[in-house]
């Protein structure tokens, strides 16, 4: 890796040092009797050896491999940053204190409008001259935690964030804003729902569908939406706020145990599943949507559990699934399997026995539904009775990515079976709906 | 298992031997101080060797797991079954021929009033008599294929059922009725859509998502839609016929590759994701949705392509996945593996190494989107550009099941790396949608 060409290495980083360019500058490359020009731009950390990405005219960015017959030429020196951000506005003393905890992802970046590259931009001087209207709402303590695409965060970092925003908690915020990539934001929500309980204050994870250089972006409004509720909501629950529509009018806080990212690139992609949204704002007003939700109260004191366990497998049943992956998962010591099952909770009985060789050994299974929507029914029919005698628990509404990350939440505090059991059925952070008349 | 006593096999057929008790028989149960009294119901051939099944005054079927303190004991005779179907309605010669194969599941299932057990009972007569509009729409020809719960079904069914409804349009069927059970109908109907290519006449899959005995029952509103559409619809695709909201008011008719179960007992669980569905009926109306169909044309010769192959994965990536599940699978001799990745296309850095190993091995690895809805767009990040570099093969919008059973069937065609990548990659059966200018 090298600092002046940040995520380039290997061939790629050769031919850059050899046609004397740097980031920003134009280039022209020239392969296979194909011409691309445009300006150098940054790679992430894990870029691989072999492309050089460079943005077009057309505002694209395209990645050419490069090979022995690739030619790189530098062919215009890039203008220096032009980004001076404006005076900071005067700050109000008497405002509340909310952190933003950046794990990575667009939401709270800085775009370089040279490259068009998107940096880790965090501090508060750098948010107030992006959204201003910040310095309104509350005096804000920035860290940038991690800058991770949100696909590489694993459980171990959630239980770093989850130790973060107590820190933070402790030294008096009113709230704490958690800017996070959308790809695995509804897991790492689940996660901080568990490990973060009895929360005195709110702590509201947000992100953004499109990055800050495109017009339709939803970051600032995201944000605001964000802080504001840090600052004011009456909540003090781990939600995810993300735009309600495809329009810019009103903010959505899904709670962190019901959410799910349902569309690839819409603004609205987030959706509570089997229950209705905490809260929105419209108008700078928060509306609460349900009755039964834990107060804002700064004299509570946080229960911290940051602890999981990764041994814990989601299997998603399909027709023909190989249950030996089921085995496989016993032989490696995995402690728990979640299922993906179909309809009210069901598998393939070729599926049975290598499932009663999991339960046998003290592994945990448990059942939740590919269907998404709707609630697991395991007694209506013979499949699901049989699953229930073998040891299978029904996990009722739960969503499968929540039962997953919670099972994982489960065997951090626990390594006593029945205890365990009973931690992964019983509600603890409004995983599970009660039943509605209208089942 | 026993003829008797259908399903019951062990020790609960023994307790009911002892008692004397018959199917339909009112039997009581007594276990640890607790009293269950209903009519004896029999059990799928899939039950244990613990359950008696009963069912309680109030509708409800229960299971009771037999031990060494249960005492079963007869009180009261069954009385024999007074099901009479109605003088047959007279059959007008002139109708189409339909013929409706049915794999298991409930729809086209009778219901024992007296037990409340659903039976496979598909003579034509048995249809007529339970949902005597048929007799006005089509001279239904019908056949028993298999019974199964759906999440019994495999690709092995998948191929039996093909060839069978070859056998139907080649005795001159206008259309063909395939019952089946919801759980697994998605991949069954993306299954036949591939095997069965330039069909000539319309393929309607239908389902029920409540049992017949239920007031609520959607399995005549269904089944009239079904065999009228097939009877009659101008498509020749196969589809997926189900309500279109929680009302009886119309059936819709969704491609077989774009279509989804999204609830666990809603009667509009059915979805066509990202599609619009192909038709519509009501008021016994057919109205097109969309403009680019197969029209129904009984001279065009079906091609028949029923083979599939087991040998391909399903694997949903999640923080913290266990990337040895992707060489397992690859050690194993699988051929293809179908990534559920999160948001654009992406799975975690830490997978590479291990996609990379599978690809080498010439495992065809591709891509969809666990969002489910949306497309992917594995060029806007270094993750998916990474992975791309690695040789995985990004599927557009195709639904991730849609891919499973896709790549299944490509290997039923050919063992030749890239002509199996061809035709994975390449629009078959409408499970990639054209993009459009709202994207």
């Amino acid at each position: 890796m090298s600092e002046e060409f940040p995520g380039y290495k290997g061939e790629a980083l050769n031919f850059l040092k050899k046609a004397g360019a740097e980031i920003g500058d134009i280039i022209r490359i020239t392969k296979n009797g194909e011409t691309y020009e445009g300006i150098l731009i940054p790679r992430s950390e894990y870029g691989d050896e072999k492309h050089i990405i460079i943005k077009l005219k057309s505002g694209y960015n395209v990645g050419i491999r490069v090979d022995p017959t690739t030619h790189v030429e530098k062919i215009g020196v890039g203008v220096k940053p032009t980004f001076t951000p404006p005076a900071l506005p005067k700050q109000k003393s008497d405002l509340p204190k909310v952190a933003i905890v950046s794990t990575g992802g667009t939401i709270a970046s800085r775009v370089d409008y040279r490259t068009g590259a998107v940096r880790p931009a965090l501090s508060a001087s750098d948010l107030y001259s992006v959204v201003p209207e910040l310095s309104e709402i509350a005096i804000v303590d920035t860290e940038i935690l991690f800058s991770l695409y949100s696909e590489n965060i694993t459980a171990k970092h959630w239980s770093e964030t989850a130790k973060n925003i107590a820190k933070h908690i402790e030294k008096g915020a009113a709230g704490v804003v958690v800017a996070h990539g959308t790809d695995t934001l509804g897991y790492t929500a689940a996660a901080l729902s568990f490990a973060l309980q009895d929360l005195p204050v709110p702590v509201i994870m947000v992100a953004s569908q499109r990055s800050a250089d495109r017009p339709s972006s939803d970051a600032a409004t995201n944000l605001i939406g964000a802080v504001k509720a840090a600052a004011t909501a009456p909540f003090a629950e781990v939600v995810v706020a993300m735009h309600e529509t495809v329009s810019d009018t009103s903010t959505v806080f899904h709670r962190g145990t019901k959410v799910r990212k349902c569309h690839t690139s819409r603004r609205d992609t987030f959706r509570s599943i089997n229950a209705t949204p905490l809260a929105r704002t419209e108008n700078e007003q928060i509306t609460m949507l349900v009755e039964d939700y834990r107060e804002r109260n700064p004299s509570r004191k946080l229960n911290l559990k940051p602890n999981f366990d990764e041994k814990v497998a989601l299997v998603k049943f399909h027709p023909s699934l190989n249950p030996q992956i089921i085995e496989w998962y016993v032989d490696k010591g995995y402690r728990g399997i979640i299922l993906e099952g179909t309809g009210l909770g069901h598998v393939g009985n070729y599926c049975l026995s290598a499932i009663r060789k999991a339960t046998k050994n003290d592994v945990i299974v448990a059942m939740t539904s590919q269907c998404i929507w709707g609630r697991l029914g395991m007694n209506v029919y013979d499949t699901g009775r049989d699953l229930l005698a073998v040891g299978v628990l029904p996990l009722e509404d739960m969503l499968p990515e929540t039962a997953l990350v919670k099972l994982m939440w489960v065997f951090g505090q626990t390594t006593n079976i029945e205890e365990a059991k009973k931690l992964l059925t019983e509600n603890i952070a409004h995983e599970i709906s009660p039943r509605t008349l209208h089942e």
